[in-house]
């Protein structure tokens, strides 16, 4: 199945009057994840036409405010717009306490379930899974508490052979359990194996979103394989000197831990806001890992 | 002397592509003072031009998300451009609080002053002051603690008759007592009485914000014969039945306070985005009150 990726902003810091703070919409399986929600978040839903009611995880990776001070007022425009849905928020721990205190200073409770899924574990553990899909966190390297996010496909039931139905005339009562992978038994006593009966379902995908981190090579076996890698660039490597600092990554190690992890694609952002052109952001990674894509406030993926 | 007022964000509830929540900018006396921070406003101050790093003082009426929800990511702003100056934040007790929280969450401390002075009084009270002008707490009626703020020019001193400091040679030395009104002896003992050193000075301005309250008559005394009145105007007399229960104001009821404040001009704003079109606001105010203006992102009103 194919996923889309809704970049609503990009950008590293503070939000400017063309550049937005970090935020994306996932479209995977029947959900709408939003996934980080810096100040102005709500504007840019409505501005890339995102059915927002429909959104019902947000997923917050750590607690500075390009990635997380839009996520009061996108509450409090759901409770505004009636919402009744249940809203569930994944993010660092202390989350609760913060969003709760907002509400508590306006007399603004929600009159939909607000469901907070706080996060401290250093360990990568799966925090989101239904029948399709699970979501994974990836513990990153940044000043605060920080988790990326794995949004994994499962394998689905397998394909059934519609010739193979009808060659041996099998009825319908058993489409199910073949597809889970049962054998099935003529009348007259032969076996015909799974293998016989389908083909294999369609091939999983899945999306790695890491942001912020600085160069970290720990995270290369939780990415391995995925479809598309997002991984921050806020710095080239002419400003490498303050990647230690600051714990970001340039575009160079963006696409060394790309090339290490085997990943599809690589897709780039939250770019510092002092480069006045993101090109040469693509023209560095692409040196060491291609396909290379740069992440554009308003651009969509399919993935 | 004149002020300037830029609005940017009059509407309610939530951002939208094209409205912002209610924050302005009143420019007074060498002041450039922020009066509340919905959501987005530092991208609004950057769209409007506005030099905010000149802003020194922030004025929160109450804690609901559109009056309030831009100002942790102003905070954090400010740090990112490297501020060095103090920021003083007058807001209802809790803001405080609030602030503190986010920046502990995101370990993101300001390196300038921040200094909060926390209002709980329902008495009008002085919260700022310097030789030049006062702001004053207007207390609203509104479904959580709020105030409003009236700006008030001081009278300056008397302005220097040049004529008649040349008519009676008058060294310089003395300018400074006479300004502040002093009578003159001249050297064959003659007194001259300060109105004939010195003319009247220019006419003090005032403008009063209030925002958000439901008709509340207790403010007239308080905001009486001020230049400029900002009352909120959520809905037309059409739907004055939400008026009460969500304790704002109709166009009608802010042109009644403006009528019996015998203020010098209204300025209608905080207008709910069920309405398309401003206009009828105007047009239902200036029934009972002259001269009524509208609110208008982007705006900006000479007092």
């Amino acid at each position: 199945m194919s996923m889309k990726l809704h970049i609503l902003g990009c950008y590293a810091a503070t939000p400017r009057t063309l550049s937005n703070p970090t935020a994306q919409v996932l479209e995977i399986r029947n959900h709408l994840f939003l996934i980080d929600c810096g100040e102005g978040t709500q504007v840019q839903l409505r501005k890339n036409k995102v059915k927002f009611s429909r959104i019902q995880h947000i997923f917050i990776s750590h607690l500075h405010g390009d990635h997380f001070f839009g996520l009061p007022g996108l509450i409090s425009t759901f409770r505004l717009l009636g919402r009744e849905k249940e809203l569930h928020v994944y993010g660092p721990k202390g989350i609760k306490e913060a969003i709760t205190l907002l509400m508590k200073l306006g007399n603004s409770w929600t009159n939909y379930p607000l469901i907070f899924h706080e996060l401290d574990s250093k360990e990568s553990q799966i925090i989101f899974e239904d029948e399709k899909l699970t979501v994974t966190t990836i513990p990153l390297d940044h000043r605060i508490y920080t988790n990326g996010f794995l949004f994994m496909e499962k394998i689905g039931d397998r394909k059934l052979d519609v010739q193979a139905m009808a060659k041996y005339r099998i009825d319908k009562q058993y489409f199910g359990e073949i597809k889970k992978g049962s054998d099935y038994t003529l009348p007259d006593g032969i076996i015909l194996t799974n293998d016989q009966l389908t083909l294999d379902p369609p091939p999983i995908k899945s999306y790695a979103y890491c942001s912020d981190t600085g160069y970290f090579e720990n995270i290369i076996p939780l990415i391995r394989n995925s479809d598309a890698l997002y991984h921050e660039a806020t710095f080239l490597d002419s400003e490498a000197h303050y990647s230690a600092t600051t714990k970001h990554s340039t575009a160079k190690q963006a696409a060394t831990i790309a090339k290490k992890a085997e990943v599809g694609r690589l897709i780039l952002g939250h770019f510092s806001t002092r480069y006045k052109n993101t090109e040469p952001f693509q023209a560095e990674a692409s040196t060491i890992f291609n396909p290379v894509e740069l992440a554009e406030d308003g651009k969509v993926f399919e993935i």
